[in-house]
């Protein structure tokens, strides 16, 4: 608003352009709701009869009527009582109040799934400072190899860098260094069936709308990553928990639900498995790759994990046992090296890659350069596999710190597993506790877990995931404690035992 | 398979696993299928008495009954004719052709449709060698600043390079460098409103799976880059091309079409439009934007080439002007300084780039720290605008050159208006002559143009999209000179006029 007092007469300096396309009438409204939602004419501002209207647009009467209609139809002017026609009472914040568009309603429109609340919640947390980070799925600062990032860059810097569009399947240097890194894990496949993602989570991004059909089946297991995530249950496939035995995913009870539906596919992570750690052996792979292959049912083997062994290394991939496509298969460097970087790959039949290639350009057009030369110059030179070998004491030395605490914290409260590699401790809780409950306590005192019932709706709610790879001793030992006494009030207080003054 | 010749009958040095879960008949199934998939058992090998297998694998006859059965139905034995039971015939190809999943009907079911047939042609052909690349909607090499890209990097690898998974709507210093950057056009917001992406079509990516409802109406320029796209078709959502006049998208007819569905939208390339290469002078802005406002239908501004004004500066963005939230704004690096970096941004109202952050963590857990860390460095020390002040220099004498050209040898077939900016020339070509006909003619001499029917299937089907932006001089020559030979060629044979021996 101009700030001085409005004269009672509006002033008009402006006619309708008599050229254009749009009717003359629009025009008159366009003018009068700019000038009223500018703040240049305000409430009780009189407004010229239809005859000097008419004079002052050049346009004729009948114009002036059906746009002083539609100004009258929209609250932008009113008329009568002696008083002449004037600027609306309400005419500013009614234009205001209507004027932006009704984004909850777009918002509800869309297809994609929120994320559940509480990864919404840890999503935000986990960027605030003086938090304890429980839950982060990722290594610290400290364990990626910042050193060997730098040295990658200055290499780089001296190069000539590619800067332009990437090839659709990735740069093709990249994936034949890649495809010398899977020949290492046993997986011999020709360069046409290796596409370059950011991530193996796109991977899933691009399987979930390339080809998953709605409705379709995707088997996971029980407790699984996947059912922290909205990617398949967004195109309308509905996932199915099939539970564990210590070996892995009990396949057989797929068979036993008698469903035997279309399309179906199954998901798994049998190397570290997030969030339980556990590692599938070599004959629960063949198998499953077995029953996959006699059921027609496409396996998902996301494998994103595996180079962070801390013993000795895991067998060998589904996909390398897999002669008939049946296995696609994703890795990536974002858990062994740095997530940051967002590079991932895919491995998978020709004929889905190509597929998957094609949506990811209508997607992103494909993976940064930068990122896709940083990672062929880690492969090539080697640098990756000093990385993840240094990265890999520093790693194991954290896990027998935390096993070290829940000992000493948790001994009585709830039982793990010792994982072989990874970062993730899957804490049974027991005495039926709710992990529900303990995040929600935790998350008062800034302190970040992720709740079993994440990952699992079926039952599970009495584990959390804990993670080693991101915290320093202190932070770790001062969560855990801090846990550990949540737990212990929780306990008092559902037995009406209240702590003592 | 082995290589020697196998012995009469099969040699079974195996049990199944009684403490195992899955049904004994079935691992017995499992090990026969193996066994003959492996090629270790081969057609004609015979089977022992099913009392023998009893004995030999420990299990009931009933078991083994069980599982003969079923080898027996999966025709991977056969029996009888006093032969006794065998490895079937065709046992081994049987397994094979059927083993694997039947991708190509998984392939028919993914939601997201395919790139159109020319667009798949034109990603593919584009990375073959010796292909003359008119249709290329990006700098070349030597256009681009590389050693600005060179110096960052040297400057990035002496600092503590970030490598954690980003926040997720991208990180902080390079959010509130974009937030300077945007108040040099205009835009004044803050930080909560920018979300940073991996270039423009993912924010469209975005936009379509996170506030789009199916069947919603997007209201796009007829001609429009998105119509060359498959992004929000999708996801259920309709095109429908508004046509242009010289000022830009007519839309007044939005309204002379008599629909007003609910959840529609505008997209937009008010500057150096895609493919035409028009600029929507500051007046249409402001009516536009007045138009979509009071009819409550929320604008996509995509603004990716603004910064490759050739002449002078272009009218400020309409989210400039935008009051009230109706403008959802999209810019990147990809067309002004590198596609391959894959860095864009999006500004819009806060609940709708909260909601997106939220759908852009669930597809890919956000952009490449190492180009968000470049761009901060970009924006931040000044190097950007040095860039593109450069690069602008040697573009316009490209657009120069194609001009010339285009006069020299298109002057009687087709018409064209000399771009201001970007580095797109819509040629129009006279006489009806056939843009798709030429494509294939010209992809048979490995000429790359871009047929008009990408862009708008109503009718454009006489234009072409050429590009200034890649080729060099001598490349540029070489394929407007040929172009025209071709028209004029298939301008002879519609006239029955075959050339001459």
């Amino acid at each position: 608003m101009s700030g001085k007092k409005p004269s009672q007469t509006i002033v008009i300096d402006w006619k309708p352009d008599k050229q254009s396309k749009i009717p003359l009438y629009s025009q008159i409204v366009s003018y009068f709701s700019e000038k009223v939602a500018s703040g240049d004419w305000v409430s009780g501002q009189i407004i010229p009869s239809q005859r000097n209207l008419s004079e002052l647009f050049g346009v004729n009467r009948s114009t002036i009527v059906e746009a002083m209609d539609e100004l009258s139809a929209l609250g932008i002017i009113e008329s009568g009582f002696g008083r002449g026609t004037r600027i609306a009472n309400d005419s500013w914040s009614l234009l205001m109040r209507d004027k932006a568009p009704d984004w909850q309603d777009y918002i509800r429109g869309g297809s994609f799934h929120s994320n559940v609340p509480t990864v919404q919640i840890i999503n935000r947390m986990e960027f605030e400072p003086g938090i304890i980070r429980m839950s982060t799925g990722e290594l610290s600062p400290d364990l990626m190899q910042t050193e060997i990032t730098s040295e990658v860059l200055k290499r780089l810097s001296t190069q000539n860098v590619f800067m332009n569009y990437p090839d659709q399947m990735g740069m093709p240097g990249l994936r034949s260094a890649l495809q010398e890194h899977l020949r290492r894990i046993g997986i011999d496949v020709p360069l046409s069936c290796i596409l370059i993602v950011s991530g193996a989570l796109q991977a899933l991004q691009l399987i979930s709308t390339g080809i998953v059909k709605a409705k379709a089946t995707v088997y996971v297991e029980e407790p699984s990553y996947l059912a922290s995530m909205n990617i398949f249950q967004s195109v309308g496939a509905v996932l199915k928990g099939i539970p564990m035995d210590s070996n892995g995913i009990s396949y057989w009870m797929i068979q036993e639900q008698k469903i035997v539906p279309q399309h179906s596919l199954l998901y798994t992570i049998p190397t570290f498995q997030n969030p339980t750690g556990g590692v599938m052996p070599m004959s629960r792979r063949v198998e499953l790759l077995n029953y996959c292959r006699n059921a027609h049912i496409p396996i998902i083997e996301d494998d994103v994990l595996r180079d962070l062994w801390l013993e000795e290394e895991p067998p060998l991939p589904i996909k390398s046992l897999d002669q008939n496509g049946v296995v696609v298969y994703t890795g990536s460097l974002s858990k062994c090296f740095s997530p940051g970087l967002r590079l991932g790959w895919l491995v998978g039949p020709e004929s889905v890659v190509r597929r998957l290639a094609d949506v990811k350009m209508q997607m992103d057009y494909g993976v940064s350069v930068l990122t896709q030369q940083v990672g062929e110059e880690l492969f090539r030179s080697g640098l990756y596999y000093e990385a993840v070998d240094e990265t890999r004491q520093k790693l194991r030395e954290r896990r027998d710190w935390m096993l070290q605490l829940l000992e000493r914290y948790f001994s009585d409260l709830a039982d793990w597993d010792k994982p072989a590699g990874g970062f993730f401790i899957w804490v049974r809780l027991r005495n039926r506790a709710s992990a529900e409950q303990l995040f929600s306590r935790a998350l008062k005192e800034r302190l970040l877990i992720l709740p079993g019932s994440v990952y699992d709706n079926m039952g599970c709610s009495s584990a959390i995931r804990l993670t080693y790879g991101y915290l320093s001793a202190g932070e770790m030992e001062r969560g855990v404690r801090r846990l550990s006494e949540l737990l212990r009030e929780m306990e008092r207080a559902q037995h009406g035992i209240y702590p003592q003054k």
